[in-house]
């Protein structure tokens, strides 16, 4: 393995929740692989795959028509960590590390080096196994743009224009019957989908997680609309933004991985105070996984086809090691292990977050 | 009142809640009443506007470039009822018949006719207004499909699409996971959206408030399609929909009125139930008012249009008391007293259900 | 053949052109027809593929997922008619009747009935082929909506929607560039389409073929628009919609089939016209295939459901020689004989023809 | 004027061809300035209305709820320019330097620096103003994305996007119909769009104004899809793009400004050409003018506020004579003078150009 000259089969899995773009991440790789005389193997259900030895060859016509098409045609899984994997032993599931299984099956079809498309989690995982040895090269995958390194992330352009379009539709409601109306998106961490998607849609409010929220900010937004004549307003806020002090009851209970999250219904707890506080009717709807699937926006499908090229190139350049990223309008190559396991949150400089208070948006402190 | 060849001067409202179209048909009313030499006024917040003397007059200006928007330039209102109206009395709100009120305000303003684009409440007011001696003409608006007598209702179209779009979002989500996907769709009493979005979305089962479901149908046709090779499922759930004799708890409690009506997350039990029984990861989708708001789509726009030409020819015409109806794609009239506090439910004969169960859906039964 | 309830096998086709909808009504036949023990063959190509005997089975893994894809899985043309079909002798294309080859093939496999998904031109066939014994079930597919017997055909609310939605882009630019924006759309023969989109998307004019315009009518319109305050002005334009005398010299050449028309850019030659007459800056856009392809919309994926179970049990109950049609919101059947070659256009008391006189657009007499 | 501390009043213009998210830009301007204390006039109509003195007085109501709409609510023209003004002298239209003129008019209305929304043609009149000493801040504003020193203009995204659309629709009935389909996008001079949306809509051809393209590499490109049983083929073509050598006969005249450009169809000759030399039925489709109007995508809504923010900081800060722009994801400034006049066009190195040669696209070369 690594020797980049020699590379003459590659592999690919798309790791992680969902995310527009998966499918033209994973046509790019083949076809510009294939353009180049590789092999390329398909590995089906992410990681969890590489352990069943789950193998699909990918030729042209496995990725004829699937630029346009949301979800991955290899199937992926948010569970499944070869370093960490569950097991049935007497009835009972253990977690074992199988991640040498994985690399021998790996191993035994030829194949010398593996694209990896996924998020947090999955570049953890690419990361751990480029230090055994393996020939790794990550695509950033996340509908909520918060990986490190890389201005844009693939599938956060259309999770945005969904929940843009929602505020759309919200918009007249509002304005219609002198309501507030709540929209909560995605972003446990980082609020950036609520930050565009406010941004794109008009919201009075954004309330994102970098920034805990007060009520009374909101409150205040609220009735000085009212003073304008405008009986209505519009709030975003991300599943885990929290209120400064508890004013308003949102359980945030992060017990040490994903899984362990129980979030509180923010949107839902917000309404309620504000009815309460307001008087004004309020509405919450929470868009949940609408915002994760379905075809890609044209910048999401040129993203992905971009960053699936740029890996295949990194794979022919035996530059493993690497994560393909976006900077000043290229791609561009970051170390893997300056990435994994580190976030991207919004800042208090962010130019867009500062554009937002110049034009009167409240965030809610 | 009530001399048709004598009407000068008309009033529109618009009353319940928001349904895409509104705009299209006060536009429609106002350009054929204009057209014909009516003056129009518009009056605002619905019934509630009728007791406070809220009107503003309808021009040309008025409604140029509103056709394609959602909500109602109008304001409306699911509250105010002039039959029952809150008024506060030392501190304390009751409900007083300010109905005269209502109608004198009318008079004042030299007001003949009133067109009232409204749902199953609106209809139950204006029915009261007309046995009072008002002439009235109704247009029947719910995006739930609920009325009688007609074949469709403006919004309905634009719902069922909101829906089938964000089922096709999960579908992608849902096969690349091997999920099941819950989407619960706005529908108290009736499951027409569901139904609809169901089929136009390719869900495998639709619980409708018309069938209580058995959790046990619903596992089978997941597991149906399981040994098919279908590892994910889609569902699409109405918020009235409720199983038999109580397997999943979904309360349901209906005191009277729409406004005490809670209800208990369908979707979110049943998509608990479904993974419980079966081990498949499932998640549920609540789409709430992003259904009810924003640009109503072509068919909606003209269904809108041809209702309000349709009610305004009523006017001219002197045929009060009557709803404009679709039937046989063509607008007739019907007495509103036949339609009001009537229902419109799926019955077991309906052809797009029989439909639905040729190509195996699975509707809980 | 023609025994209803001996037919154990069944072949269904699409013909000539694209329509939104195809694959759903694929769909439907299919799992409809497998669901009672039958076997499903496909032919490919539309009719040409029965003479070349181009079979494929289908089965429910055939269709699925295809229910939202625009297009035919089994391919279509709009050239090939086994009554009068090319073949290649000595080097020169001549036409034979291989009606009889198509037949032998379908009953060498088996297949007892067939179910064709086609717009005037294959019915033409459909009906040909009934007449000469075969047991043939039609499902009326046209963007134009110009079939008689039918409310709708499917593909028709899809073309309306794309034409409606592309209205809506060109009224901004025409609003604020103070111009005369021409759309021009399919229909041939009949103006549906331009009638729903124009009505949809809110147009001041809208030519029709059913209507020779006069070109001043056309004028006065965009004159009265300007005399109170409005700077530009919408028209939708039938691709073979033509002036009253030749005003305009938008030619139209018929010459016994649709292969023979060359319509003459009806929509240019009018853009042109206006800006000369007024001085009005005035732009066409011709919005071409765009119209005919793509994911059907929910109203036409839900008709086209409708009709591909309703055509299967047309099979299954041998109901022979009738097209599948919707009429007061109930799919029913109609003899093919009675519908073949003639056609459904818009007559003078279309009511949304009526409706559009009514809020002041100006049809061009 | 200049001295940035004492700018109480400012004014704001949109100059040529429509472009989403015009709209977006006022706002941000209006509320930036607005929240500053400044007074804000819109000039309407672009160029023309400051010489014509055509002065509105924007406040928060004036740009409530304009973001997600199209157009421009200050209208605009593509034809009107100070310094070389159309005027009317004794029956006959002569040109004259009116820059005077409108640079009374503002220093009347007190007005001491300007915003100019618009592309090339409003960038050097911009420049010239500037240099006669007012205050100037522009943005830059065109669907093309042809303006040198930012990686993007606004209204690019959403032309983008509604051409990739219309890709999808093409793409299902060409594969149907084992058809080639051409789109034509607008780019005359930059093939921006052609590229962006060719990548986005999974084209196999792409020609661009800046490659000129051999008619036997695009037929090559086809008939390497047959023998890999593509039937199909899909080509955008930019209008302004044009063969080698002239062996498809598009014409291109330039003469001196964009008025003068007579486009001969260069879709249609493709189309024509290719089903000539081809045998295989090609269609084309002009996209035209449903480009550049309608509804902005969520990323040129955050776009044109990003910008819209940035050039009101430009007036209170004083920077005058800049262009905001987009570099690295952030917005910057950059001297109108080194921008006016130049152009922005692909060339050779382009990244998306070469990733789409990896993937196998034939840019005609």
């Amino acid at each position: 393995m690594g020797n980049a000259d020699k590379v003459k089969t590659i592999a690919v899995l798309t790791g992680g929740g969902d995310a527009p773009g998966l499918n033209a991440v994973i046509r790019a790789v083949v076809r510009t692989a294939l353009g180049q005389g590789l092999k390329v193997w398909g590995i089906k259900n992410g990681f969890g795959g590489m352990v069943e030895n789950q193998l699909v060859e990918l030729t042209n016509d496995s990725v004829a028509g699937i630029l346009p098409r949301g979800g991955t045609i290899l199937g992926t899984t948010n569970r499944d960590n070869p370093f960490h994997y569950p097991v049935v032993r007497d009835g009972q599931v253990i977690y074992e590390d199988l991640s040498g299984q994985a690399l021998a099956n790996l191993r035994q079809a030829g194949i010398e080096a593996l694209v990896v498309i996924g998020g947090d989690g999955s570049l953890k995982i690419a990361s751990e196994f480029y230090q055994l040895g393996l020939p790794v090269v990550a695509v950033p995958k996340t509908i909520d743009n918060d990986i490190p390194g890389t201005e844009r992330t693939f599938g956060f352009d259309t999770a945005v224009g969904v929940a843009a379009e929602a505020l759309d539709r919200l918009h007249t409601t509002a304005e219609s019957h002198h309501r507030v109306m709540v929209l909560e998106v995605m972003g446990r961490y980082a609020g950036w989908i609520a930050l565009h998607a406010g941004m794109a849609g008009g919201a009075d409010c954004i309330l994102l997680p970098e920034i805990p929220f007060s009520i009374d900010s909101v409150i205040a937004k609220i009735k000085e609309r009212q003073q304008h004549g405008r009986q209505f307003s519009l709030i975003v806020i991300a599943e885990g933004a929290y209120p400064q002090g508890g004013e308003v009851s949102v359980s945030r209970i992060v017990e040490g991985s994903h899984e362990k999250i129980r979030l509180g219904g923010a949107g839902e707890k917000l309404a309620r105070a504000i009815e309460q506080l307001t008087g004004v009717e309020s509405r919450c709807t929470v868009l949940g996984h609408v915002q994760r699937g379905g075809t890609p926006t044209a910048f999401d499908r040129i993203l992905s086809t971009r960053y699936g090229v740029a890996a295949a190139e990194c794979v022919l350049e035996g530059a493993f090691g690497n994560m393909v990223a976006l900077q000043k309008d290229r791609i561009i190559r970051r170390p893997i292990d300056d990435i994994a396991g580190k976030a991207n949150n919004i800042t208090a400089d962010n130019e867009l977050l500062r554009a937002g208070r110049s034009i009167g948006i409240c965030f809610g402190d």
